[in-house]
Formats: C-alpha cells, structure tokens, sequence
C-alpha cells in the first residue's frame, strides 16, 4: 500500500510518463511531508519510482528529524566522511523500479546541479526532466488550513505596516524605515520574512527590486513603497503600498490612480474558470491605455504561499483556468526611471463566487511622514 | 583592459582549466560586483570567457539594478514575453571566446538545473563542471572590512541574546522563546536572520537542526540550546550557546563540559599554517575520548561570511591550509537522542599569530528560567 500522502505525485509521473520523481527540502518536500529541513550543502533527495516505494537519501546529521516523517520507503543515510555518492548508488541499484528508471523529473528550479549531478552519476543513462511546474502542482489548490495561515500571515504584515507608518518622519533614511517595519513585523508575531522587505523611496522606488539605502533620506514629495511580508508557519504574505511622502504632484497623483485602476480590474476579473492570461491581458490593458503606457515593467503576479513566488504566474500568455483554492498576487506598477515608481499588491484567494481578497489594507492613495 | 574585479576568477579558470565561468547572484556575485539580486524564477547569469570581456543574462526588470554594477561587458536583456533563452543563445553564439568554450565551470551548490539546462541549450557541446568551491575561494580571504561587518552582525546576537536570557521563564514554549529571540534581533540592528533560528529544549537539542516547537514548555533540568544569527550588511554571525533550565544534573553537566573542552581545544589549535583536518581532529579527539564518545554527530565547523556555510570547512580529511583572513565555526556538539544536547560555537578569525574570536559570549555553564 503506497503512502497516500504520495498520491499526487504518482498521478503526475503516470500524466507526464516520467519514471521517477527526484524532491528536495523545500515547498513542496513541505506540503508532502509536513515537515521542512534547511537546505546547505549536504544533499537530502527523495526518490519517487512511478511504481513502488519510494527512497530517501539522507545526511546521519539528519536522521533523527527525518525519522519523524514516518516515512514509508528506503532510507540510505550518509555521513560526512563518506560522502554522499555512495548513497545515491546504492538507492539506484538496489531500490525496485528505480534502477530502470529512464525519465526522471525533477524541481529544476529548486534543485542545485551538484544534487541533479549526484543523481547523473547514479542514474547514468536516465535522461533528466524539468517537472517543476507539475511537482509543484501539488501545491496549487490550498487547503483551508493553508488559507488560515495565509491570512494569519497577512494580518501580521498589514499590522506592521500600520505601526511602521505611525512612526514614519520626513529626513529618515530608508533602511531606518525598514528597521522599524522588520521590528514591528517581530513585535506582530511574524515567525520570519517571506523575502528581504523592499522600501524604497523616490527614484529607487522606480526600481521593481530596489533595496533600502543607507544614505537617502525620505523627502516631501517623494513616493514610499513598501514591498514585504511575514511568514506564518511556513507560509508568505506578500504586500506592496505605495504612499507619498507629505505631499503629492498632480502627475504623481494620475500615476498612482493610473496603477490602482489596473489593481482594481485585476481583483474584479479573477474568477474561476478565467484563465491567468485573462487577468493579466484586463490589467495591462489598463496601463497600456493610460498616459502611462510606456512605464510597465512586468507581468499582474504570481502564486502565493509555501512558496513566495509560484504558480500560477499571472501573465498573458498562461492558459492555465483559475481553480477554486489557488492564491495569487495583483501586484500592476509603473516605473519612471528617475523619478517615481507606484505599484499596489493585493493577495487573492479564487472562490467559487469570484475572489476573495486576502488583504484589506487601504489602497487610497495615502500622505504619510 | 578586463574588469579588474574580475581577476580572481580569470585566475581561477586558469588554474583549473576551465574556458568559461558562470556566476548567479549570491555571495560569490556579490564579493566580485558589490552587489546582490533576489534570486527567484527569473534567471541572471554572468558568463566570464577565460580571455575577453564577460557577458550578462539578465531579465530587464533587473536592467536598472544591473546597470549600477558598472559591468564591462555585453548584456543581454530579456522580458518575461520572450523567455529567457534567446538571450543565452545570443549571448554564447556573439560574445567573443563564449562560443567556443568546452570547459564551463559552474556553482553547482548555488546554480538551479533550470539555468544549468538554458546553459546546456545554448552550449550543446559543452561539458560544465562543479567549480562552486574554487568560484568561492574568491571569498576565501576576508578584508578588514568584511571582518568588521562580521563584528557587528556578532556583536547584535549576541546583545539579542542576553537580552532574551533575562526574559526565559519555565513554562514558556520554544516558539514564544523564539519569537523574543527575533525581535531582540532586529531591536538590536539586525538586517536580517542569518538563518531561521534553533531554539530547543530537552530531547529536541539532541536534534541538531532542531525547529521550535509551539506544544514544548520548557521545563526544569532541560538543555535550552540556541543557534542563530544576525545578519548585517550581509554578513552572517553563527553562534550557539546551551544553556540549562533552572538545575543541572551531574551527568548534563560533564557532558557540557565535555563539549565545552572540545571548543576550547578547537580555538587553541587554529592558527595559521594548520590545516582545517589538524582542527577537526584535535577537536574530535577531545569527543572520542571521553565517555560520551558515542554522541558524536558532526564535524566542527564552517567558514561564514556572505554565506553561512562557505569555505573553509572544518572536517578531517580536508587538507585546506589555514590563512589569514579565513573565518570560521568551532561548533562541536554531543547529542543523546530522546535526552539532551549540547553545542558550543564560536565564530573566529585567523590571525598571523593564532586566531581571533570575534564571538565573546560566556560559555560558562549557566542556568537561566
């Protein structure tokens, strides 16, 4: 009887003729397993024969967290002074179904090349697949309980926000902001951060992955915008606001009206049954109508939650039909090299009705400082 | 005239026969062009020929981050619309000595199989070996500069955790413990976590990457063991104390002492002109020949600095002379699975006359609650 919690990955190996699936610590280990390790430089990989029970190549360093798994297939443990090769052979030669895998898939985007190397050079004549998207398909349609910690997550970070706004004051730098919005993300309850918090003002605001600098201090007329989430219990908010600093110009104002229009057609378009293309193809048309044309940057958003960037990416050009239960973002922006930069993201569950947004934190373009 | 920030690695190609190396963002990137990218699903890569000027991959939300770099070479920009791999394909077939490369070496722990397999694609014939620790060694050797930032992200946790000392009470859960671990951190002027903190008490510090637990109170005669860091300027400290809850019996308290010689033995013996297996070995012994020599489980430490696990690694087996600027963990622990653990770390520095170390927290046992 094969571990039912392995279900679905026996599913996509039949519906993508892969042979065996190759998982690695991280999200979607996580949502398999219930359980996280870190990931350094000693190889943890579960081998999925399409047929039969899987195995595991573990670091002894690891054991006794990996003994909590209950994991139901082979363990073949390794210990620094051996080295880790030997334990990648002896799985493949000695595990049933493996030995004959011949198209094994794995998380390409998650697994590091030593690691597809160690398998390489256990599976010689095995061809190796990018599955990425379909291994994580395993996490595409949350549970309720995800969605709780989601929320749990997001109410965290929109908490912060508030407390880290109150004490925002024109001639502070931008990594004097961020060391009050990371101490009050802590004092809120965040178990970590879901990614390096962007704040970002005035011409670094223009940059979409700007970092906080040391030596800018925030001025009348400038744009803030935060770009940050807690983790919960495994799981990522990820907001973004943008406020102006005490003052607003007539052209920032229709700039920063200009992107809501196109957050707010995001949130009206989800539903299932659309497909990710649609959303992304309603808001650009949004901007791609403004005077502001000529400023998009990038693509409406992507999948939230294990993961802080993951599927479903909401770009034109992905056919893939909204479900009931996935997350995503609605994160439009526009960028003036130099000058300004504006984007709005929400968090959005899709319900059987629409969606159902996740963040509630006000959107109304805001003075602060 | 080449990039001369650039030289270490046409150094290091030369050394090890290599045509071509490819860097992704991360501490080896940083060191080389004094700055960092949020790696996610869109790949940046820099592919440095073994002769001639170097070329970028790089996704064109990036462009205006990529542009600071001041980088002396071809970029080859590319939108989400397109895909990424024309612009490898470009980039091997017009950037001169690229096309031509046989040998290209790669960060394997650090680089994901999906770029590896863009590169492959655009490289058909070329073979691409793990070059990650001769790419590293460019981090090998600290500056004052780097150590200084190392001080400082030492100097937070250990404030951080004083500070969190006076706080523990019996009854309290890891995680409660942990959550005032955090947000002393960042009170304290962290940037970020060098890694999710350890916080564990009774059997779960026999876990060596033990997780807080939210169900776990602490309790009188426990082990409460820490391991985390700050990260500041993106220097990582690692440091880990054990203490005791309450009361100590006299076995916990030999086995403490025993781990806390073997710390001591490590920080005598490091100097220069050593290698790191004279390290581990003299440390090892201390542990093997004690009665405990049973709970042994790891080596004794790493190098730190824009990464948490870098070179040199402190294990038997490894020849790696000691030098000068290199930094490093003397970690040794003992674990009694279901019962107790202990580590002790310190995070130190070579100096010409032995070494520095740059953590000062007591290790002297202590009872805290």
């Amino acid at each position: 009887m094969a571990d039912p919690r392995l279900e679905p990955v026996y599913n996509l190996m039949k519906n993508n003729d892969l042979d065996a699936a190759a998982i690695i610590p991280g999200p979607n280990f996580r949502r398999l397993f219930a359980k996280d390790f870190h990931l350094m430089e000693r190889p943890l990989v579960v081998l999925i024969p399409r047929h039969g029970d899987p195995a595991a190549i573990v670091p002894s360093l690891e054991m006794a967290s990996f003994d909590m798994l209950d994991f139901q297939g082979t363990v073949h443990p390794w210990r620094d002074e051996d080295g880790y090769q030997h334990a990648f052979v002896t799985a493949a030669e000695n595990v049933p179904h493996l030995k004959t895998a011949k198209r094994i898939g794995l998380e390409a985007q998650r697994m590091r090349v030593f690691e597809q190397m160690a398998l390489q050079a256990a599976f010689p004549d095995a061809q190796f697949v990018d599955a990425h998207s379909q291994i994580s398909s395993v996490r595409l349609i949350k549970t309720t309980a995800e969605i709780e910690h989601l929320k749990k997550a997001i109410q965290i970070s929109e908490a912060a926000l508030e407390a880290t706004l109150q004490q925002v004051e024109v001639g502070q730098t931008e990594k004097q902001i961020e060391a009050i919005l990371l101490n009050q993300l802590f004092v809120h309850g965040a178990h970590g951060l879901a990614f390096e918090p962007i704040v970002a003002a005035g011409d670094n605001a223009a940059q979409p992955h700007a970092s906080a600098r040391q030596d800018y201090k925030i001025k009348q007329g400038d744009a803030l915008l935060f770009d940050f989430g807690a983790s919960w219990n495994g799981y990522n908010a990820d907001i973004t606001r943008t406020f102006f600093v005490a003052d607003v110009s007539e052209h920032d104002r229709a700039f920063y009206e200009t992107v809501l229009r196109a957050n707010q057609r995001g949130r009206e378009i989800s539903r299932a049954g659309q497909t990710a293309h649609d959303v992304d193809d309603g808001v650009q048309l949004v901007l791609e109508n403004s005077q502001f044309a000529q400023f998009r940057r990038h693509k409406t958003g992507h999948g939230l939650g294990l993961d802080v960037h993951e599927a479903p990416q909401i770009m034109r050009g992905n056919d893939q039909v909204l479900e009931s239960g996935m997350v995503f973002t609605v994160e439009p922006g526009l960028y003036r090299p130099g000058e300004c930069g504006v984007r709005i993201e929400d968090d959005v569950v899709v319900t059987k009705e629409g969606i159902e947004c996740l963040t509630s934190f006000s959107r109304e373009l805001r003075l602060v400082g």
